[in-house]
């Protein structure tokens, strides 16, 4: 059974609403809870009843800073914006010319809705679309990037480009399914690398969500030895659960020692996920000469690299933006297939009146919240 | 006619002595010329008679400060080690095996002969050789890098695998025929990032000799615009008479307000050759989201880095060492159909007894040198 | 001066008509003109007064056999259809949110506008397209192809996407860039193959059209050595003066064994336009191991195939649809910058009422007709 | 523990005789069993003691037909040729300067030992060595391909480059090492076709041996659907069972129509491995417009190929020879990690003294065999 093109349960029909919940920014870390119109999905879009939204550790930036939000006239504070972008939920209006979608259908998302139209996403690279943030105006490209440049998902509809969706299997949980987004950016980071990871050694630098994603995905593909490292003995345990061949908490071992040894004289590539001051030049120290790193995280500020190091040893970077090239598409699928517990970082959930709370979880990792999640029960 | 396969003014034989004149590196900066034996070739391996040299900043490096050449033991003073890596010659006498070459041939040279056994060089990545510099002892994995590990060209007679060398056409000068392998590495650097130059905007950063080479064989390409940048008009001009489309002097100009002006927003790829220490930062300045950077050059000290750029715009940096993938054999062939006039940036000439102040002439940049020959007449 | 963005010259606005003149497709071979109405832009198109018309192989097949136009509904006759797809000419009318292009800019154009939704337009392949053809009824998913399935080129105005324009340089004449097209499925194909092309060996069989770009634009990547075969001596002379090393006419000469010979053992590359019946296996047969085949070409009947000799010797084959991934743009700079002579190719210029003579001369290949264009003038 | 490395429990030195049990190939067809000089290691080599040889259908070309083994001189009938290529072993002696694998170290093997000094080579294709076969005379290149240019494996020794050899696990079996070879043709296959296999659709067709390992290495990888075509209910099961979702009986349906099905309107790739006369047709049917067909198996005649269906649809053929690219070593890992079970194609095992019933059976699947292996116990 093809559940995607059946969707044989699925309500056929749904009664929309004019006006819903929804969460808007105000000052730096003010939200407050209105009623907005439901938004009108337009040609190649469809209108989504959000069933469960992850907190990104991207939204508490937008949310306290700012950034990297890019609306039309500057920072996003005090313009009805509501932010939110790992989410899923079910197809409930088809726009025009829509048959890649039905009614009913539980999907879940990526990011970037690419113009269409710059060089960028003519060659693919839809994450990179040199329109970002031109959504309005005279010259609208119609890009969209939900929750950045557009509304977000703490509300209970949203309006998604045909693009940025993806088929939920039948057995996956809505919470499981918000995962998906940060599996793919793991994804993504791995296929920019190269793509041919099984047989290799795969260094993932910071067990936050992606980095812990990296892990999973990395060993779902076949990578060997796999080797996560960071700070916390609990988050370098769950990497463990999620395949990782070794771990390495740094606050006790040289991380640079124990990668060489491991990989019998250095990786073939590191997933940077850490955004820490050391950390690309950790990784180029950790390759083998030739080796790889993907950048995934980054600091507010400039760090020391030794670039001596890249060019003597012929390192690349890979610095990634968002979930490109499909990636999504193709986590999906290894969660669908089963080839990695998602679930494991999943650990608090929270009903759409306490985005707030949720929030704050997420922030200050309360309880060793990893994956907090918004879940819309009706 | 096919020169490198009938040769038909060549001669057949050669008388080789049994010595030969060498300069040997004594402390730092310390050059003596002695008399040492002529080396013998092994298995797949030639002797040439060293026809001309051209000094390279890296050439300094090893003189002055002893890197980056990694001799058994450590820094290669007082160990009778002859410096010099950018030459060309005739092949005097065949190891067994060789049908590559013949007695007669002119060649040039590249510096990296892979020990064809580690991981990297079974892929093609021989300039990333894991047995780097193991050419001596109970493990000797023949890797040569003559010049950094093994004796160099400041000498009479020099011994080269054949894998390192490619023909001269007969009607290229032995002075060009040394900067062969600096256009190599330019054209490493771009086929690094991806090949596909033809109508893309290439910055190139720092008109020395790497520099000034991407810039002709960008050009070459068909690279359009192709733009370079550096603090010295003179070498500005150069630049121009080697196919720039554009100069910007950097202590009157804003390069990357110029670059973005120039390129309609944003440049394709960015060549760095300055080792400059806000260079890669520059560079993604300078760039279209989702654009490429290589760096074939690199400062002492490591300098900050402003990862976030890197990441928000999907930037990818390839550090490259040496010319590898065949580069070498590619910018030959661009010379040898006079597709730019590699001549222009040979400003200084030397003879073998001379090369204390064909040195000195390089590293003080006297009479504005750009790149100093040492020829060898016999 | 940027002409693509100041064109200060360009008339700011122009006279657009409710009705022009167009020929539309009758029976097989049946061309009549009529009066259709003056088509509207959408948002991200232009209307575009058409200038010149050039005549291609396939326009041939389309109003001969109907092929490979997949028009909804079946074959292109007596559908009011206007064959034509290799043309250029003047902004006109600009869609909504269009800023890419100005009134009166002078445009070329490519084929194919992908529906930007399908997987293969997400990943950059728009002339693999899965939604071709899609362009009308409840799911028209905006996909184009002026002159396959939607109204095409003899005629007196078109829309068309901004995605298939690539500006035409000022100093360039109308009839030479309705020839970028051609050159651009060329680059194409040599792109498909790897795009390393500087300094490795090209052979091109047949010097049609796209064959004679292919040694153009072969060359003018650094290709060495370049080698033409066809049966035509005086095809394979323009070739010479478009950048062929060699010229083997194949009813006289041993292709396969001529290819060896100025090869040295094996070309590289081999780009085949002939669709002759043994063109594969001569290809597989003039390649080293491990070379690369595209196919631009094809007959209409299957043909035998040696597999064994491309499994044996490690061959890719790549077929190529249209003219893909930029390569339109990047053929069109490489003739901006004047680096061969495409206008040798045109013979032959028509005005628009004389389409039908047009068509016969190109199809007769009368007076050795190789590119017959349309010119409109006003 | 690193198995590789330390191999704890191995002997540490072993006896070896001056000859050994060898068979060789008389006439078409006729093997006999003789005592041959035990061989020496050279530079980069080591001896090994051989434990298990699987019979390849390869062997059975070489053995009756003389194909497509190239020794000097012509066919390999009564030179004294042992064939044999899919073996594992223990390492008995290093040749010099060997310290990659040590004494007791038990190895499987990939067949290509390439010259490391061509420009296949150097690029990392070593597969298509352009110096195949010359491993002798004043010209000997080094280049070996064991079982089919120099001495194979149905004997009690072999000398082996290390280039060529990979380490075998602890606890798998012999006969399982055996069947690495074959999982690293599949696994260069669907690398050569891209790797980014998860998440995509991959037909196999035929499930022969190197079929059967496609089918299991691409689900290994994440591929969804995998799709296996053949005739034979029983290899079909066997099919499932390594992880295929689906599997065409094409004696009974229509495989074309089953894989647009089960993949919603084309796959992804095609991987074919039944050298059928209607093979490469049908794959380019059963994918998707820009899908991608990898060809690693022949007939001996050549086929009808619908050449317009390639280039319309811009289909991509990969031929490929042998297991290049270091897909061995990553084959290797994924069955060290137990990702798929290899040992269900090992039907049938025999002693080294009934190698003629090994040949046998494999020739004429007696039985149901699919991999007979000659076990040599001591």
């Amino acid at each position: 059974m093809n559940a995607a093109k059946e969707a044989p349960f699925a309500k056929k029909s749904y009664e929309i609403p004019a006006t819903m919940k929804a969460w808007v920014l105000g000052d730096p870390g003010q939200l407050a809870l209105v009623q907005k119109p439901v938004p009108q999905p337009g040609p190649a879009e469809v209108l989504i009843r959000i069933d469960a939204i992850a907190v990104c550790g991207t939204d508490l930036e937008i949310i306290y800073k700012g950034l990297p939000a890019m609306i039309e006239g500057g920072l996003p504070f005090n313009k009805n914006f509501t932010p939110g972008h790992e989410y899923m939920g079910t197809v409930v209006k088809l726009g025009s010319s829509v048959d890649e979608y039905a009614i009913g259908d539980r999907v879940t998302v990526e990011v970037h809705n690419g113009c269409g139209r710059c060089e960028r996403c003519r060659e693919g690279m839809y994450t990179s679309c040199l329109n970002y943030g031109k959504n309005y105006g005279d010259v609208n490209k119609g890009h969209r990037a939900n929750g950045f440049t557009t509304d977000g998902a703490f509300a209970e509809y949203i309006v998604n480009n045909i693009n940025t969706l993806a088929h939920v299997p039948p057995d996956m949980s809505d919470e499981e399914a918000t995962l998906i987004v940060t599996a793919g950016t793991a994804m993504y980071g791995l296929d920019s690398m190269g793509g041919l990871i099984a047989g290799q050694s795969v260094v993932v630098i910071g067990p936050g969500p992606i980095g812990l994603m990296g892990v999973a995905v990395a060993k779902a593909l076949g990578a060997s030895e796999v080797i996560l490292t960071g700070t916390r003995d609990n988050r370098l345990e769950i990497g463990r659960r999620l395949g990782a061949d070794h771990t390495v908490n740094v606050t006790r071992e040289d991380a640079v020692a124990k990668v060489r040894e491991y990989t019998n004289g250095g990786a073939h590539y590191v997933l940077e996920c850490s955004g820490g001051a050391t950390a690309v030049n950790d990784a180029a120290l950790m390759l083998k000469r030739g080796g790889r790193i993907c950048l995934a995280a980054f600091t507010d500020k400039p760090v020391l690299v030794d670039i001596a190091a890249l060019v003597r040893n012929n390192i690349t970077l890979f610095g990634i933006r968002g979930e490109g090239k499909g990636a999504t598409h193709r986590a999906a699928s290894l969660m669908a297939q089963k080839r990695f517990d998602a679930k494991i970082i999943h650990t608090h959930t929270f009903s759409l009146d306490e985005v707030p709370t949720a929030i704050k979880y997420a922030r200050e990792r309360t309880d060793d919240a990893i994956k907090v999640v918004v879940k819309i029960s009706r």
